[in-house]
């Protein structure tokens, strides 16, 4: 693996994990009052886009990170439409 | 431009562009209370990756979408420090 690739691979990891905490903090207040609906419909969108490029031009990393990516904004969006308002 | 390309651009615009309907509620409700400030710090630190191999690899759309996104989060982690708690 070159070192650009390991760069991305890890700079991947940080986007898409940083979602995680985000999750637990609502999940565990059990309130979405203050996250867009709109944040969430387009970084959705954003995210398969992303997904469905890494499939057509192979690109492992851009698979994997928007794949795990695309559940965690699909989670935050439930949770915006049990919790929010 | 590459059909692969235009739909890069489109996807990044999609991801970078979802914070800006997050950044307007959370300014707008003057309260970023359910923001995770670990979500901020993680997506910062990884948005300034990508930004960094943008350059380093000459991606122009990777370049152009980290900066701009970079912008947006930084300002979103100013809203927290305000509005939090």
């Amino acid at each position: 693996m070159s070192g650009s690739e390991l760069w991305g691979w890890i700079a991947g990891a940080f986007v898409t994990c940083s979602l995680i905490p985000q999750l637990i903090r609502v999940f565990k207040l059990k309130s979405a009052k203050e996250i867009s609906i709109l944040f969430n419909t387009l970084l959705l969108i954003g995210v398969l886009m992303w997904l469905g490029y890494g499939i057509a031009l192979e690109l492992l990393p851009v698979i994997l990170w928007n794949a795990i990516g695309a559940v965690l904004v699909a989670t935050l969006l439930y949770a915006k439409l049990k919790y929010g308002r």
